[in-house]
């Protein structure tokens, strides 16, 4: 089976890593790479990284370019999407790495993005309990966001398992591709190298409703996530670091029976998962060790003196935390082995 | 006035650092310069970042080497602080970097150290209330640990006002500095550049019953911290976001109201602070722009939906964590003005 | 065909770097994975990054572990592959990435290592002309150096078509992990990030020999090489900036046709290789394009005032400088086509 | 004595530098700080850096906003001194840090910058033999470009001494401040993090002129440079690799004594310069030991084998490179001691 693709956005940094692992996809022929200010360049002038298909040349973002493929990659800013899909006949596969479809709660779409709500497409996170089973032959697929993809992993487990109480602190600090590829003063190397910095603090950042949703869908109640972003000196990744208050039925006087209680909760999780690491205890995620990769890495212990369950996981945000994702859950919607020319090594040191 | 100081541990990090430091001070005089295992080279050789005083040789680390100074520094592995201070007369200002004098409780110190405690000195975080008057004209102070710093000034205000429940949550990102100087594996640039992790996971880093028993002192009950550290790709900074459950009481449902409270609260605890600059409200605190120097940005905001209260420091570990913090309390402690030859402006970008 | 490969030194960045490689080549099993100290861990727990051979255990390397292969890739400090290769069968392809087998002329070797020489295998570095032909077939491949494969295939093309004085002077600089996995106090994260060092200064670092044969080859005479290697703050890259002067004969009036004549000289010698990609002129080699890859991008132009050849190439020197370089080879040498299991495209940003 | 300085441009890397550093100068007084589109503004808005100076308001960039000063630092785009200075009064110190008054040769600036040429003012690199002759009471400084400041020192002592043939061949790495504060694509923080490129190879720099005629006014000949800046990733410091042919009746068979020969000139150049250290033996530069200081770092050394001399520098371009260089400079100017005010320390790690 091969399956012809077009990627629009290309010139991006999520458009480019979706080329970047669709070249070593052995069910992919690369079709359309489409852009909007871009258009005409040499995709070798825009993305230098991507030797493999410098030759070929961007062309205009729209219906006509994407049509007549079996899958359409969107890497488009928000609310760019909507418009474009529908004009892509049902029975293309239309994977859309923007926040479009992500959310269910139309409210919570027009509080944080302040237009229309454009709906809401099967949840391309084939970990979360449920998602799979939505993404089998579907055609449409919103991939989540990068944040949500890392917090969810490692957070998951625990509400699954009914180990916490409804209120989750998550601390998450990104590569600054996460931003985009975009030139503003904040951004410039000068100002990320050697600072850390937060943003989007005290719930404004848009994928907080995006978290409150995964995790609510998993605890069966609605879940508050203080969540801060926080800014890091590096190219890619992110590392999340949650807790939530233990409940008290889970905090037995015995804390090594409670840290195997958890313990199990997160390997009954993963165990069959092959893009989430559940670590052996006492080593740690770190970014560096998934660079490039469709892995993530967890793991999880108990601070029984404050009362806590404390989980960290540690994503590429533009592989597993945006490309790689989308083709994980193209795979699943084709009926392809789920791993399908996804890397599982990282890119180290 | 001049002090004539001597620095025991002047090949570290934090050795370094005092040094650079009292070298523009204009009441010290810099006499012996002590060091282990690097005694008998020259400074320049073992720090070539100290110009001023490359031509100075450092001697054996020993009372009889520091004996004779108006001043001394101690800049130690922990445990090595205290035998050493008995021997130097009281009259000499000893100024321990180390952990040895900090915890008041010593239980705390035994479960976390593991050896006997050896006693308590007025803390050096002259910003903690009651702290400056505890340091003028004691001959010990202890300094506090980095971490404590940063989380201590970006927290008490919010415990001194009565804003939040004793459970605070903390997560904080520290450059490699910290770590000292030592030739660790995992601490080797190709590991840490482009990388983050966190480590001592579950309550288990050193600097946790500090937090704790600073929080405790200025709430006036016990409070629990949920403590991460987590190692960022630079070599200095602290940038510590921390959050609390707003208490009731605080929560009216004009959150406009709330938001004041909150940073009245702030604006009250640091409008005389010289080394404190509580940012102007939107703007957050990034190590970047406190590299070099002795100041702490400081931001606060209120979380409504998850009800919490977020706020988040930056500093310099080595300058206001260690050597500044170290030099300011010396300065109280002799009565000089406490800015004395302290850097407010940081080095950027 | 499936052939069974072992790894030698699997534990540090070459021989982790080999794997990453071979668990993505399609003709590839992976046998044995062998180390010295950390024989008997878990890959896992020693190379965290790569997940899909993390339950492998890593066993003594010795003549033993390593029989039985069909390739075996020795990553050995150097002065340690000759023994271990002699009691490998003739027929076992064996790939040293160390220095042993590299140099011609034993002098070179002995005034630079300081130990007899071991002989001199086959080099793999196929873009060199005359290389693949040695390549084809042979049962032993010497793995080129980082820097030399950077350096030859930025100058090479100069020296074949005759256009430059036999004199160049190479600035390279290079990531971190050039220098191994070894936990020296100058390769400490504090000390490499923010800063550039030069170091080998003055014709004393042991590629130099290496640039000087390979280069001299080509020329068809002695080529003198000033060589001083920097350390940059990045993990993995080399960036190398050389020049030299233009003969007399190949300098026209009229500077166009001189530039036309040097890229003429390059697009030939690149026409036809896969791995390397001479940039289209007015752009310029930059690391970050090439990380984790196994293309080297090529850059030349003509400073006709100061009358030097100015080229520039960038590689991943643990791809295309190491690993890649030796997979490459080592397809070569078993009749493989020459890309299989390479990546072309980089990992960026 | 105290002296009113102004700063125009103080919303850019340089003017920020440049307030740092006269926060800390004791004999001025900050006058006005001007900026174009920050105009306005909050010092400490646009600079967060600046704690001590955060409340005082950006005003316009203007003849009337700098008059009244007795110092007035320029630290604008290039082309935009010229007009400003000949508004204000002879008698006001106008110390430029762009380009416009650098080069002698009027042929020079209008082949690099292609405008006509506003004149040459006395060159504020007092260690450039007799430059501090010519800044002693002048009321006009053309502060160096930040590589010429770097390259120069590693360079002319071999040139004063006749040491090497007029040919030089550099390689420079800058951090990312040296592109000024503008966000440009190529210079965000995804881009220039783990990567390194070369930029103006074969001539193009416009430093390269002022290298050229710095050289040649010490060897007393038209010297060529081959000049090529690479962009590394960290915020400062250039680290500047230089080498030049040693001259034959200076290649005594015996390389001890060349090599004596050679050290002897640059310990005769350096014997009494407060901001270049002249390292031991051995030891080479490193930018990150003279972050935010005043400090150039030289080694030299004898490729007895390649025949070349070759020399390495390094310095924070924004301090000893731009600001700092201009402050000695005005002490110079003033007559106050040269060191006033400027710190030789860097801050590391």
């Amino acid at each position: 089976m091969t399956v012809r693709a077009a990627v629009a956005g290309a010139s991006g940094y999520a458009g480019g890593e979706i080329l970047r692992l669709l070249v070593s996809h052995p069910e992919v022929e690369i079709g359309a790479v489409t852009a909007h200010s871009s258009a005409g360049r040499r995709l070798g002038d825009v993305q230098p990284h991507l030797a493999a298909v410098a030759d070929r040349v961007l062309v205009e973002t729209s219906a006509e370019s994407l049509r007549g493929h079996d899958v359409v990659f969107l890497a488009l800013p928000h609310g760019r999407s909507a418009a474009l899909a529908q004009q892509l006949a049902p029975g293309t596969l239309v994977v859309d790495c923007g926040a479009d479809f992500r959310l269910r709660d139309a409210a919570d779409w027009q509080r944080f993005y302040g237009s229309p709500h454009a709906g809401t497409w099967p949840y391309g996170l084939p970990e979360l309990p449920g998602a799979r089973d939505e993404l089998k032959g579907t055609d449409r697929i919103a991939v989540p966001g990068c944040y949500p993809t890392a917090v969810t992993l490692a957070l998951f487990p625990a509400f699954l398992a009914g180990l916490v109480e409804p209120e989750a602190v998550v601390v998450a600090a990104s590569g600054t591709s996460g931003a985009g590829r975009v030139a503003k003063p904040h951004l410039v190397g000068s100002e990320v190298m050697g600072s850390m910095t937060p943003y989007g603090v005290g719930g404004g950042h848009r994928h907080t409703p995006e978290l409150v949703q995964n995790l609510s869908r998993v605890a069966g109640e609605r879940v508050t996530v203080s969540f801060t972003p926080t800014l890091a000196p590096m190219p890619r990744g992110i590392l999340a670091t949650c807790s939530a208050r233990l409940r008290p039925h889970t905090a037995p006087d015995d804390v090594h029976a409670l840290e195997d209680t958890v313990r199990s909760a997160y390997e009954t999780a993963y165990a069959d998962e092959p893009f989430v690491r559940l670590l052996p205890p006492g080593t740690w995620p770190a970014t560096g060790a998934v660079l490039g990769s469709n892995t993530a890495q967890v793991q999880v212990t108990v601070d029984a003196v404050a009362g806590r369950l404390v989980c960290v996981s540690a994503i590429d945000n533009l592989t597993k935390g945006t490309a790689g994702g989308a083709v994980q859950s193209m795979n699943i919607a084709l009926g392809l082995p789920e791993g399908t020319g996804l890397p599982m090594n990282g890119v180290a040191p």
